[in-house]
C-alpha cells in the first residue's frame, strides 16, 4: 500500500539497490541482507532496532522493517501495512493470533506461543510453562521494544513471570548481550512440571538448555510411544527424558536415558518419578558414541532405539562431517535393534535436508547389516509454524524405521 | 547367501545384463526393470508370477523374484534368503510380521494390513475392516499364489471374509482380469461402520473406490480435527467424509462436504447419523471446481476448508497440468477461508514432489491474494510403510496452512 507521505510517521528510510530483485520481498520473503540495501553513512549509523520504510529502487514504499546494520540480515520485514505502527498495540496483536491457534491445539498452556518469523515477531521466541513464559528476544528491534512485549504478553496470556533468555546464538550475531533477567513476577525457583504425552516432564527453565524443554518434538514423541506397549526402549540424547518418558507413558517395560548432561538426567528421573513410573527407568551418563559402543559389547538389544542428537551440521560447511555422524550414529543404533524392532532418528540440522539425511540414515542402517522398512517422517509440531517463504525454519526431522 | 546349485530348488533362472548395476538390487531396491535382464525366447515365454532365480551377470545368486514377462517390471525381488521357499509358509511370516506392528499402533482391527513393496509382498495390497479383509493382488505372482495368500490371511488374523478387488489400476499393467471374487466367506450385503478418530465412517466394501475406504488420511485427519473446536467446515472432495467427519468428532460446529459421488456422500450422510452428529452435516453433489466458484459468488466463509483431490499429476507427462489444477484448487479454496482460518491442500500424485505440491498451493494462495503460515506436513500413516528404495511409495502430502 503506497500512502502520501504526509500521512506516514516520520520514518527513516532504507532502500533497495538498483540490481536488488524486490519481487522475493513482495511474495513474503522476511528478510533483507545487507548486500540488497543502499548504505551508506547514514544507513550504517542507525540505531539496531530502528524501525523503517523500506522502498525499493524507485523509492515505491514496500513495509515497515526492523534495522540493523550490525547484521547481515540488515532488516526484518514487521509490517505490509504502512498505516499499523509497531508498537504495543501491533505485539499484542500477533501474540493474540498466535495464542488463538494454541488454544485450537492444546488443552493446556504448555507450547511455544511464538516462533519468531513464522508468527510474525522475527527474531522472537516465545514458550509458555503454564504462568511462566520464557521469551529469547533474538533480534535488535525486540530488545527496543522488550518492556512493551512483556507487558502485551501478560495481557494477552495472563502469565505472571516472564523470564528473559539471552542465551539464543543468534544474539551475538546482532550484537546482543547475553544477560538473562527476570521482565515479570519471580525467578522460579524449582523446576516445572510440564504434562505431556501421558508423562509429566520437569523444566528447567533457569539452568537448562535453551528454555529448559524442547517442544518442537512432541508429535514425534507421541508416535514413537504408540509403539513402545512392553517394549525394551533406548533413548540416546535423551535430554530431560523427551521421547523415554512418553514411552514409559504408553506402557514401555523399561527405558533407558543415556545423555552426557548429569543435570538432564536427573530431571528425566525426577519427571519419570513424578509421573509414577520411576522403577522403569535407567539413566546412563556419557558420551553417546561412546554408550552405543559399549552396550553392543554387553550384547544388549533393545524393541526400540532412539537417537535425537544435537545439530551435527548446524552450517553448510559442516554438512559433510554432520552427514558422517548421522550415518555412523544409525550404524551403531541400529546394531542395538532386535529383529522386527523400531529405530528413531532425529535431525535437527538446518543444513541436511529430509533426503540427505534419510540417506545418511539408510547408509548406516545398511553398513549394520540391517535393512528398513520407514513407517513415518515428521517434523517439528504445529507450534514451530513455518513461514514457507523460509525454507530455514524447517529444520527438525523425524524418521521411524522397523528394522 | 550362494549355494551350491544342488542344495537349491530348482528355479527358473533369470540373468542381469552385464551393463546393469547390480549395486541398485543389493542395495535393497526391489524391482528389476525388462531393460536390465537378458531375455531370450525362454524367459519371454516364462508364465507370469514364475517365482525365479535372480543372477547377476556373472551368475552369482542373487534372490529370488517374481517374474512378470509382460511387465515393465520384469522382476519384483521376494526373498533374499535362497532357502526360504516363496510358500504359503513364507507368506504367513509376511502377515504375522505386518500384523504385529499394526496390533501396536491401532486399539481396533481396521488398517491397511499390508501395503504391498513396504511390507515385503510386492505388489500386494490388503486392507482390514475387522473380520473382513479386501485384497487387492495387483502382480502376477500373488494371482497364482491367491489361494495360499487367503489361506495364510485367515489363520493369521482370523478374518472370517475375505474379498478380492481387482480395480487396481497396476493389474493391467501386469496383465491381469478386473474380475472381484469372494475368497472366503460371503459378501457383506451392507457398507461396514469403522470407527475411526472419533467417528463411525462407512466403508462400502464391494460398489466403492478403491476398498472403500481410504486409511492412509488417517493422521492427517486427526490433524485437522485437532484444529477444529467450533469451526465451520468445508471439506473438498470428501469422499465418505474423511476430514469431515473426523472434525465433527472434534466438535466442529458445522461440516459441508462436497464430493462428485452421490453414493460416498450417501456414506458420508450415514456415518454422520451413526456417529450421532447428522445434523450438523451438509452435503453437496457436483464438480469441485464449480462448488468452489459457486460458494465464493455466495460470499460462503469457513474457519477450515480443506482439499483432498484425486491425483491430479499420476505420472510425469501430467506433471505441469497437475500443479497447475493444484494452484487453482489452493486459490479458489484459499479465498473461502476467513482471516486467521486454516486451509488444508491434499496431494496423491506420484509425480508431484512435497516441494512442487507446496510450490504449487503456495503460488495459489498468493494469487488469492492471502500470506501464509505453514504448521503441518503429512504423510501417508503408519500402516503404509515405505520401502526407502523406493521413491515411489511415498505418494500422499498433506499440508495444513493458517492464512
Amino acid at each position: 500500500m503506497t500512502l502520501s507521505p504526509s500521512s506516514l510517521p516520520d520514518y527513516p528510510i532504507v532502500r533497495l539497490k538498483p540490481k536488488t530483485d524486490s519481487r522475493k520481498i513482495r511474495h513474503g520473503s522476511p528478510w533483507v541482507f545487507d548486500n540488497e540495501v543502499v548504505t551508506d553513512r547514514r544507513t550504517k549509523a542507525m540505531t539496531p532496532g530502528t524501525i523503517a520504510l523500506l522502498q525499493d529502487a524507485e523509492r515505491r514504499d514496500m513495509a515497515l522493517v526492523a534495522v540493523n546494520p550490525h547484521s547481515r540480515i540488515f532488516a526484518r520485514v514487521l509490517e505490509r501495512d504502512l498505516t499499523r505502527p509497531v508498537d504495543g498495540a501491533w505485539i499484542e496483536a500477533k501474540l493474540t493470533r498466535a495464542l488463538a491457534m494454541r488454544e485450537r491445539l492444546y488443552k493446556d498452556p504448555f507450547y511455544r506461543l511464538v516462533h519468531a518469523e513464522g508468527d510474525g515477531l522475527p527474531g522472537v521466541v516465545i514458550d509458555r510453562f503454564g504462568d511462566v513464559a520464557v521469551v529469547q528476544p533474538n533480534a535488535a528491534w525486540a530488545e527496543v521494544l522488550l518492556d512493551e512485549l512483556a507487558e502485551a504478553l501478560a495481557r494477552v496470556t495472563g502469565v505472571t513471570t516472564i523470564l528473559k533468555n539471552a542465551g539464543g546464538r543468534a544474539r551475538g550475531l546482532e550484537g546482543l548481550d547475553d544477560v538473562d533477567a527476570v521482565l515479570l513476577g519471580d525467578l522460579p525457583d524449582a523446576p516445572v512440571p510440564v504434562a505431556m504425552n501421558g508423562a509429566t516432564y520437569m523444566a528447567d527453565l533457569t539452568g537448562g538448555q535453551k528454555t529448559g524443554l524442547f517442544y518442537d518434538q512432541r508429535p514425534n514423541h507421541a508416535f514413537a510411544a504408540g509403539l513402545a506397549q512392553g517394549a525394551r526402549v533406548l533413548d540416546v540424547f535423551s535430554h530431560v527424558g523427551g521421547f523415554g518418558l512418553a514411552c514409559l507413558g504408553e506402557g514401555a517395560e523399561s527405558v533407558l536415558c543415556v545423555d552426557g548432561s548429569e543435570a538432564a538426567l536427573a530431571l528425566a528421573e525426577e519427571g519419570a518419578a513424578r509421573s509414577g513410573f520411576g522403577a522403569r527407568l535407567e539413566t546412563r551418563k556419557g558420551d553417546a558414541f561412546e554408550v552405543l559402543a559399549a552396550l553392543a559389547e554387553e550384547g544388549a538389544k533393545f524393541d526400540m532405539v532412539i537417537c535425537d542428537p544435537p545439530a551435527f551440521a548446524p552450517s553448510k560447511p559442516a554438512l559433510e562431517a554432520g552427514l558422517r555422524a548421522y550415518e555412523r550414529i544409525a550404524r551403531l543404533a541400529a546394531a542395538l535393534v532386535e529383529e522386527g524392532g523400531y529405530l528413531g532418528l532425529c535431525s535437527c540440522s538446518h543444513a541436511a535436508d529430509l533426503s540427505k539425511f534419510r540417506g545418511a540414515s539408510l547408509r548406516g542402517i545398511g553398513r549394520a547389516g540391517r535393512s528398513a522398512q520407514l513407517l513415518y517422517t515428521g517434523f517439528a509440531g504445529p507450534d514451530h509454524p513455518m513461514l514457507p517463504q523460509l525454507a530455514e525454519s524447517g529444520y527438525l526431522k523425524a524418521l521411524m524405521f522397523r528394522l
